[in-house]
């Protein structure tokens, strides 16, 4: 059975899941990279980026990376929101822009990116990103035709994942505090008041600071 | 020297210190217990109540009986809003409510109540409470006079730890996140932006799914 998983969202310890003033120089607002610092050293994403340098090495193997590296695993598709594609907003001005990810994305299997504005089908390396406005199951639907038996990523940004927790079609949710107060930004818990009904919560606390929180959504 | 101490400070993962409408009844809102129920089974609090009962024994001696024992340790006065004091606002009506403790509370020691409405000084068994319109230095002053040396216990609510936090008045913070989402309520940490840039950070995670975070001001 396919599930429907979330990886690696991150939140500050007040619940902001980026940071206010998102623009192409800032992606994630005044937060800059604070919220993803505890994944940067981690194998997972050294590998990924190949940036094997003498700071890092290979990448650290501890909690955080056995978290980082279960992103992708059994993963066929992905479903992401517009604004994780671009900064844009509003109908698209060109389609020049490709996303942030250069000529290789590491997704390698199509990706649905829920926007209001319509645009073609778009291929870049082994990634087909598919933009369409569609409610949440229905988003749903398609990744899970596309994915081919596999299971589907819900990528964020956190407005999306919050829809699809308030739809109750998250079956894995994997949350990472990070003991940071943003003050400000995008609230990722608006909403979803007794979501801890649904789900039997897991709580793993890490050396770099940051807590992993898993929500893994109980029989229906 | 005094240091001034917050201590088991109980916090949903959305970021609030109680739910929606207190009062005599639900001093917590609609949290109920929740926020404390990680609390209720350690030997700290167990022998602190005498409910020495068969369905919890003496109480669990875990993580989260460690946190809750560092509580009175070395405290010799306490700094509390006045809505932990009772569930009344406004100007007291009569004098009759004491606290809702009984005839023994659990400070031992002077207790200054933060409240805009004056009252007579309270004694109660081996408390004393103390009424003051204070701003946060000079309540601390107050208390810290009082403590013989010791050091002070600031007892929330949220509101007041806010307060004092905006202040830059707190040395030892320990928050405990539950996981649950209450969706409303007071939230604990408005106003506070960055200030994890006057602290180290800990975090624990504890069998029980809570978090232990402990905040320690690093020296000015």
């Amino acid at each position: 059975m396919t599930t429907l998983r979330v990886h690696n969202l991150a939140v500050s310890l007040d619940g902001f899941g980026t940071g206010e003033g998102q623009s192409l120089e800032t992606p994630f607002g005044h937060a800059q990279h604070r919220l993803m610092q505890w994944f940067l050293p981690t194998h997972a994403f050294v590998s990924m980026t190949g940036h094997d340098d003498e700071s890092v090495g290979s990448g650290t193997r501890g909690v955080d990376d056995a978290f980082a590296a279960a992103t992708s695993q059994g993963i066929g598709a992905e479903i992401m929101g517009r604004n994780k594609f671009g900064p844009q907003r509003g109908p698209w001005e060109d389609e020049s822009w490709r996303g942030w990810w250069g000529e290789e994305p590491p997704f390698h299997s199509p990706v649905v990116v829920l926007t209001h504005h319509s645009r073609p089908d778009l291929e870049v390396g082994e990634t087909t990103f598919l933009f369409r406005d569609l409610p949440p199951h229905e988003a749903l639907a398609l990744a899970t035709e596309q994915a081919g038996g596999l299971d589907v990523r819900l990528g964020g940004g956190p407005t999306v994942v919050r829809d699809f927790l308030a739809a109750d079609l998250v079956d894995h949710l994997h949350i990472v505090v990070v003991p940071i107060l943003l003050g400000r930004g995008e609230r990722v818990w608006d909403g979803l008041e007794g979501l801890e009904d649904r789900f039997d919560v897991e709580a793993t606390s890490s050396p770099s600071g940051v807590v992993h929180y898993v929500f893994t959504r109980r029989p229906r």
